[in-house]
């Protein structure tokens, strides 16, 4: 059989190093070396790495038999600007981040619908007095983004009684989805939107899409989340449109700048709600999974899971 | 056609009446009235009321024409004191309190599971800094009571992948519930849930029923809900617990006494959170379309929805 070398790149590394050794993959020499002559050696010989975007991006040059990356997050433009390599395969983790998004995304919803905040500061006070609500059910969300997170996130936003609109590059029809439309579209459709979810990549096509003309056909009042990449929209016409009533409310976990500069204005605003770039999260024992079973695949010769499409950016 | 008369005691009742007079139901008289005289002379001669428990209670004794009542709310108990009336036919609702109630279960679960509040605290500090979190995937919920609310619960558990146990009178089964248990199981069914969630109804079985000997079962850093009937559970013996660990949290709508005294220790404590009874609210839109519903089935005789068993005590 022929032999393989992983090198892991990871922030987890030692955890990665763990489970694969329990993995028992044939043929494969796992790698996680600490000190910069060993990364060096075993980035002469590793055809296989594993790791975060920004570090893959960052050995990429020095990994002189490299055919195969495993990408342990769902984005991966790190690794997509012009002077990166193109000549080898690279996987990024599609499928096992719906589930986690899903419950970013409702778990918020529900906490500004269902006035969480509000009764914080009322019990802070012993203050028991009911403030009205509308439930979710026959409100309408438009999801940007039809992939296997938009999808899981539809399915929830159905099970919570939603109408559930949905964008995608074809129009295609896609499971949880009430009604999906093509980009041209999408101006028309926000404005019939009490909720708009983006999980875009950054790609040419996606980059500063929500401009400021855009973000002016936002229903008044609406919420806006943002768990897919920060450059698809404008902040400072997001800014604008929050402090004058246009959107409602923005809950976002991804920035044109990560992390957020201190200085950023958004920190400070009532109807902001940031956190850092964590709706998803790449648990170890599901990458490692989903690692293994490429390995097969990749020994094999078989198209992997997640393969990326250099040219359209996932 | 007999003439009924349909006395409305509600808070809501301008809102009422209005949405009643739009229902055109046969031979039905509507009466709102303000003055206490008004309100003598209805009572004379209504053989319908509608209203919240606590309205209807008070003015049952003077109702002569009383046959039935409807309740707007689900929990009746303040009509089944030893002293209250039964000469007539109790309607509460049923069935429509579910998706509202499983939207505050899972925003206040999702709310704790995800830190919104240390999210909160740290965009306050321009604080970018992530927190490991866990999936509500592969958890266990136990849910007190398997009738409507409680099966609304137990679907949306099942969406977000949590395994979902349920305590009902008998252990029959229950749509939505992987597993149900009679009440001689519950020491056992508590120290196996990660959550528990009470929707339980005030009756002389379930009062009392989460004393100190039985909170010692529940799984250390668990979360309880309660949305059902405040003296279900000790409160005192709930405080030692929440002190000690035993329990990790407690989300609370529902309190032995309401409004929540301003001096119960509940109010400061940091795993705690207080919402004032209206984890769900009748809307009278939904209220109005179950009496109609009832009203064509009462004047032909036959049986409503939502007869409540005075002895049962739902």
């Amino acid at each position: 059989m022929a032999n393989h070398t992983l090198l892991l790149l990871s922030q987890d590394k030692a955890e990665y190093q763990t489970l694969l050794q329990q993995a028992y993959l044939p043929g494969l020499t796992v790698l996680a070396p600490d000190n910069e002559a060993d990364i060096q050696a075993a980035l002469s010989r590793a055809d296989i790495l594993l790791g975060e975007p920004d570090k893959l991006r960052a050995r990429q040059k020095e990994a002189r038999a490299l055919k195969w990356a495993q990408s342990t997050y769902a984005g991966v433009d790190a690794l997509l600007d012009p002077h990166a390599r193109r000549d080898y395969q690279l996987t990024n983790i599609r499928g096992i981040f719906g589930p986690l998004v899903s419950e970013y995304i409702f778990g918020h919803l529900l906490s500004l619908t269902r006035h969480l905040r509000h009764y914080k500061e009322q019990q802070r006070l012993h203050n028991w007095q009911p403030i009205p609500y509308q439930s979710l059910n026959d409100k309408t969300i438009l999801i940007m983004g039809t992939g296997s997170i938009g999808q899981h996130i539809a399915h929830t936003a159905q099970h919570f009684g939603m109408t559930v609109l949905g964008i995608n590059r074809s129009g295609r029809e896609a499971a949880g989805f009430d009604n999906t439309y093509q980009l041209p579209a999408l101006n028309n459709v926000l404005s019939r939107a009490d909720f708009v979810v983006s999980v875009l990549p950054s790609t040419p096509d996606t980059r500063g899409l929500f401009d400021k003309a855009r973000i002016e056909h936002f229903k008044p009042g609406s919420i806006f989340f943002n768990v897919g990449r920060g450059d698809v929209i404008d902040e400072n016409a997001l800014i604008h449109a929050l402090r004058h009533g246009n959107v409602g409310a923005a809950v976002l976990d991804v920035f044109a700048t990560e992390p957020l500069p201190t200085d950023s204005p958004l920190w400070d605003m009532p109807n902001v709600v940031i956190t850092p770039h964590n709706s998803g999260y790449s648990f170890p024992e599901q990458i490692v999974t989903r690692f293994s079973r490429n390995y097969l695949k990749y020994i094999n010769h078989q198209p992997m899971e997640g393969l990326v499409d250099f040219n359209l950016g996932y």
